[in-house]
């Protein structure tokens, strides 16, 4: 039986993405699915409606409950949360550099850009802070630092965010099944992988 | 010890609303907990917000996907599955008659008039769809359909709209615990449950 993969579409400024990232791994394993991390850029989706920054923040309301929510919703799952100043981070170098990591560390410098940024409030958008989590991952820093400032690592992540546009995305998280079922949201993460597990 | 009460606020026109209200009665029972069904109009929060009309009209991408999610959250439900059409429905005469009702049978007109509007996909703004739940309910449909165009009645759902917009509802179905904490989506309802438990 071919491995079923499943599309994990994220922006790192995401702040629901934080809690699907810490759970995604041991729910994949669980259901004997991949998990691709695909990071992409908001900014130019929320853009084209008519956004020039989160939705949480164009809507007050509700962003104020966003915050409530991801902080008991932190609580249940036992994860450190703290509130990123600014909001939304530029999350253009972390997504550059999850794309020039080795592909077997990926998945691990994600949980941890997420864990910085929304467990400790560290500024994502600092090559300090990216430095030390590469620092930990036991790659070539000095390397990876600059294979993500490439222009073909520019180009992959530009190619992710269009194909991010054609798939119809339009938040983060975002799920996406090998038949092309797309599940919008962390409160959609177990029925994303019992779709892919069922179209298996 | 005093009965727990939730107040369930929805809008008729509301998507989510439907499986919320299909799910709250059994929940709640078993949590020991009462619900309060509180009709709504998201129209003055919408416009509040700049809208004017459903959010899932003003963005389409949005709006494809919620219908495709609700599609496959009824069938997980075992619901009846229609889209309405016009979407949003004009819920006004809906919301007028819920409090209008008799207190006993608020739930069940509730409950009949999502399953009429995205179960049957019927017309919830036309006297027939609701004077055929009324009669279901044995209640004296004249009567309640002048009541439900009295003064009072207006008021009162008036009152309702100004009181969801001071709690600071930004959207619907939402809950709100005794203590004062809001979860707002279907998602939140088990998670609305047991705050509710646990702050007794």
């Amino acid at each position: 039986m071919p491995g079923t993969v499943l599309d994990f579409w994220f922006d790192f400024a995401s702040t629901y993405s934080y809690p699907a990232a810490m759970r995604i791994g041991p729910l994949a394993h669980a259901a004997d699915i991949t998990i691709r991390f695909r990071p992409f850029l908001l900014g130019p989706i929320f853009k084209a409606q008519g956004w020039d920054t989160s939705p949480f923040n164009v809507y007050p309301a509700k962003g104020r409950n966003m915050w409530r929510d991801l902080e008991r919703l932190c609580a249940d799952l036992s994860l450190p949360f703290q509130r990123p100043d600014p909001f939304p981070q530029n999350s253009l170098l972390a997504a550059r550099t999850a794309l020039a990591v080795p592909d077997g560390v990926t998945g691990d410098f994600c949980r941890a850009v997420f864990r910085a940024e929304f467990g400790m409030g560290r500024r994502i958008d600092e090559v300090a802070t990216i430095g030390v989590i590469l620092t930990h991952l036991k790659v070539d820093v000095p390397r990876i630092l600059d294979l993500a400032q490439s222009e073909m690592i520019k180009t992959l992540l530009r190619q992710q965010t269009d194909e991010a546009q054609r798939v119809g995305l339009f938040g983060a998280p975002s799920f996406v099944t090998p038949d092309g079922e797309l599940f919008w949201g962390n409160d959609r993460l177990e029925r994303a992988l019992a779709w892919a597990t069922q179209a298996r």
